[in-house]
């Protein structure tokens, strides 16, 4: 079928935000857009009819790592690929698997060839390589692909960071070449991102940028940021990053953030969002709200019978009440984290949605201003 | 508001199974029935939207124990109730925390006057007698409240079995003569329910049953049954009880079962049910279906593809592959309890409904001894 594109559909005057809409095989992605992430193949404690109805979810991820290690390439394949295994019939993006391997496998040996590594599950050994990884993204079958690239830590050495960000280029080369070499698996296109990486050395960044602007990729994506670096560093290097980036196509901030840093990314002309940072706090109680962050555990909502955001156009949000959500926490009911989850995820696109309207009508820049110290007070 | 009533919709002529329906002040509802249970006000990894509409739920559990200890009874008085604490409109049935204060609680101190209990979460010391029960349980705010029993062991010497059920009793006057002093909090009729004890030891079971078929009540129910007796003694005890019980009065046999044991209960009378069989087999990844149990770990079912049962009017279960759902029990996803609880909730609904479409058609009994060992059988 047709390669992804992309239309841009407003600009902010007062900042560098944009508003567009992404054409994938499975639907079209209203942008700035969040991605919830469903690690492997769903997103946890989420139903995918919540996901299509409750959250307005446009596109998810799947982490290739989780994926090949379970369900396996082969049961995949059998399904004809992850939309039809798990029912999510809207765009994926799948990630290389590279942050993973260097996060949670065992015994990583990196070489010019790819990765060695232990599963974190059994222990078995298995090598990564660009062309491995472009392989199994394939098999799983996601809208959208991510280069296999190693992460640096944060941080990390000038020189290391260097011949890391080489290295990247080298196997971007190879996953390009992998890619064409081999047809789409399931009927419609499959379309790489690369990566820029470089640390927080901005002639790494600025040079990993104009190496990948120069690829000429469908969208483009920035790694190896919200990994421990300070959040003013981080929105330099996005704006760095950004400017380089070709404007007529997607950009995609890996990893980011709380709806702040959503915000500000957004402000500097980033497209797409991922994090598990609604889907984990929500498990852990905390949740985002229209009017303030909400530790839902204390003692102060046993009987405040509001409901957890009646703002909200998701029917978890405006059902419950925060006396009944955390009495569900307190007893250790799992339907506390599906309510949890589900409501900070409706939040999360609420705030990307939003965010749309204003750049549209001409105000993202005084709205966020105003927004983002309500959004950041502890109620 | 009224009293609940029972009208006999029809009775089947080759057993004494009966169509009917009950009528509360929170809406109808039609027996035989099932009854999801929501310990602490929550049907475990289930929302409530699931309920309504996925599952077909028309009444449902709470624990007067649990509900007692957490949220306890300020929180839910001052919600109005557990009807509008957890948002669940429809009838709601509360045990009466007996079977928790003798399964869970620690050192229980058992006299006349009632239980000294430990709190199982942080041993803290509690009274409940027949009269604090019933005040807890005014304050709960359910449609049918059940009487402050002894729930006896399996097996129990016969002059224990005789001592506890005569206390039983007593207590069950004293219940009657609280709720008579005490007004309905909430604007709505609350209906007691005595239970039959008696172990199993038939000259008790009919003195018990004689007796509490003499109170008048709007339902009865038998106790003390499933509570590791043989499968056929269950049936037996059942029978006797049923024969005693006023035959237009709805009878509720509590803790049963699995789904044969339904059916062998609805062919003895038995109009209500509840059990934790659905929701705690299906987090361990048990599945009731239409053709037989699953156990959806086991290999055989990693690349099958086909949904988990197409014939139950669920969408949850005519969504998702038997497939998914074994990798996501394997990969320890939250969804895998969601999925295979709405599911098996959804069966046991399914079940129930249609017995009494059977018994209303004349033609349960053959119905019955033909799905059986259909239900029965391991895929
Ligand atoms: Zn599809
Ligand atoms: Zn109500």
């Amino acid at each position: 079928m047709a390669a992804l594109s992309f239309e841009l559909a407003g600009v902010d005057s007062n900042s560098k935000a944009r508003a567009g809409v992404i054409t994938t095989d499975h639907g079209v992605i209203q942008t700035p857009i969040f991605m919830p992430v469903g690690t492997v193949g769903s997103v946890k404690a989420v139903t995918q009819q919540q996901l299509y109805s409750e959250i307005n979810a446009q596109i998810i991820l799947g982490n290739t790592y989780h994926l090949y290690l379970r369900p396996g390439v082969d049961v995949l394949e059998a399904a004809g690929g992850l939309h039809h295994f798990n029912g999510w019939h809207r765009p994926i993006l799948t990630d290389s698997g590279g942050y993973q391997v260097f996060s949670l496998a065992e015994n990583r040996k990196i070489t010019e060839q790819g990765v060695l590594f232990q599963s974190h599950i059994d222990g078995s050994r298995h090598l990564f390589t660009p062309e491995s990884v472009m392989d199994i993204q394939r098999s799983i079958g996601a809208d959208i692909i991510m280069a296999f690239d190693e992460c640096p830590p944060y941080p990390s050495e000038y020189t290391y960071a260097r011949k890391s960000m080489e290295l990247t280029h080298r196997w971007l080369d190879r996953c390009f070449a992998r890619l064409a070499e081999t047809p789409d698996k399931y009927g419609y296109t499959q379309n790489l991102f690369p990566i820029i990486q470089g640390s927080t050395f901005p002639d790494l960044r600025r040079a990993s940028s104009e190496y990948i602007a120069s690829c000429n990729a469908t969208g483009n994506a920035i790694g190896g940021l919200s990994v421990g670096e300070p959040e003013e560093m981080m929105y330099e290097y996005t704006a760095l990053c950004c400017d380089i980036l070709p404007a007529d196509k997607p950009r995609y901030l890996m990893g980011v953030g709380t709806p702040w840093n959503i915000l500000e990314g957004i402000s500097l002309g980033v497209d797409m969002f991922d994090c598990v940072m609604p889907t984990r706090n929500g498990r852990n109680g905390m949740l985002f709200t229209t009017q303030g962050v909400v530790n839902i555990r204390n003692k102060k909502w046993a009987t405040d019978f509001s409901v957890i955001d009646p703002s909200l156009d998701c029917e978890t949000s405006r059902y419950y009440t925060k006396a009944y959500l955390r009495h569900l926490f307190v007893a250790n009911e799992i339907l506390a984290l599906q309510i949890a989850s589900i409501h900070n995820l409706a939040f999360y696109l609420w705030l990307v949605k939003e965010a749309r309207l204003r750049i549209l009508a001409g105000d993202f820049d005084s709205w966020k201003k105003n927004i983002i110290p309500v959004l950041k007070q502890r109620l």
